[in-house]
């Protein structure tokens, strides 16, 4: 791997490429974005120039890390990238943009990824080097052998050079955990915010304790983002939601019950488990 | 307010004791609980000696801080305490107590009270003069005028020096307040752990970001604690929880559509709210 061009250098592609230097990566790294983004990336030092999108298809790695919608506006137009080129983007939703690249038919390969970071701050100026250490990296392909090409080892190795923990998973398989352990939170926590707004309104916040503040931060999410999400994860999300109506309405019939502490123990053990041994 | 008698010294009355050392109170401070707690309370500070509940009635304030189903229990045997002195309780739900106290027909006076405050760690050892600071302090009048008798008066002085925000409501808008700024998020973070566990299981570990941090927090909480909450609030709680459910099946259909802007909005902007002027 011995170029790379970053498309979309915002907090999640300018990481990536902090990320790439300090881990030791030498060649040219070069952004495509915004000449606001690019002046950013290039002070960060996270890219060292702008280029055109034609110009960063001659990269040995191409890592879209735009918005999902524009992921899939840009895979078909990468034609021009070669077959020993490998093309990756972080977007949040794996099964539609595995079935664009499939569609384009690209000379070029393609591995779908996800790299479970973030921050409430956004652009290139808040990109930290240390953004994928210790979290999660999904890699997505369609069949495990995509992993063995020489560029895609070489692009996971340079993710666990970050700290990342990789771990493959189909994408559809990613869509469907995803949407419970991320996409359902979210519309969960805004899902009570809307009731308690519409319900309290400003009187809530006398009875606010660090419990609602838990459950309504995820309420403060941008729709800009979430929109591309829940508009390619829709099916999946809607299978969360069913499953979480039908334990919703086992606890409602459990208040005043004996029945209540079974959910609650099954519960307790789930919450702990996440915060025990850490995958 | 001339002596104080806390029964049950756990995390709540052993605080209070602490917090009123702090604030300046000279008079005895006596306790009913547990040899353990008794030992406890006595170590640090909280209380000067164990008393029967005899004893204890001869106090100008007595602070009730045991679990609801024991306070229930409890304010019966009351009788013994005259008309001078206030009773007062810690539980999380308030109606069922106030009820409690005006069948009991008590010469003392009852004010209802639940400090917004707590923490994970149980017991007079885990108890700080700090608890109750910047937090809000519900007291629970049935009518405004019985926070003007000399007694009352004095309670919830010595709560503000604490540096509590007392907040008084009655007995029925706590429970209602609560059962949604509480309770439901408490029995969302359960079913949704719940809702993952079943569907997930340990797999879901790999998708966990802050997120489902966040939400799966309060299903850490003991039943042994909920379950006296959903057994004395249940109409409330099952009012939130159909209001909850109405709202996300509005959000469920709303997926993958631009309706879905207007909850996203609503609830940031609640959930700002939560956090711009605590009151």
């Amino acid at each position: 791997m011995e170029s790379v061009a970053i498309i979309g250098v915002g907090l999640i592609g300018g990481s990536f490429g902090l990320a790439l230097r300090e881990a030791g990566f030498v060649g040219p790294i070069v952004g495509v974005s915004s000449e606001r983004s690019i002046a950013e990336g290039v002070a960060r030092g996270a890219i060292d120039r702008g280029v055109s999108l034609e110009e960063a298809a001659t990269s040995s790695l191409l890592y879209l890390a735009q918005p999902i919608s524009k992921i899939l506006e840009v895979i078909p137009k990468l034609g021009g990238a070669g077959s020993g080129t490998l093309i990756t983007d972080a977007g949040s939703t794996k099964g539609m943009i595995a079935e664009r690249a499939r569609e384009s038919k690209l000379a070029a390969q393609f591995l779908g990824g996800h790299p479970m970071a973030g921050k409430e701050s956004r652009g290139a100026g808040a990109a930290e080097a240390g953004l994928f250490r210790g979290r999660t990296y999904f890699v997505t392909p369609r069949e495990v052998s995509e992993l063995d090409t020489p560029v895609a080892a070489a692009f996971v190795g340079w993710l666990r050079k970050m700290g990342a923990n990789v771990v493959p998973i189909s994408p559809a398989a990613h869509d469907h955990l995803v949407a419970h352990t991320s996409h359902l939170p979210q519309l969960l926590s805004t899902a009570l915010s809307v009731t308690l707004s519409e319900t309290l309104g400003a009187a809530a916040r006398t009875g606010a304790g660090p419990g609602l503040m838990d459950m309504s931060r995820l309420a403060m999410s941008s729709f800009e983002i979430w929109d591309d999400i829940l508009r390619t994860n829709g099916t999946e999300i809607v299978g969360a939601i069913e499953q979480m109506q039908r334990t919703l309405e086992q606890v409602r019939s459990r208040i005043g019950n004996d029945a209540m502490r079974d959910p609650f123990e099954i519960g307790s053990i789930f919450a702990q488990s996440l915060r025990n041994t850490r995958v």
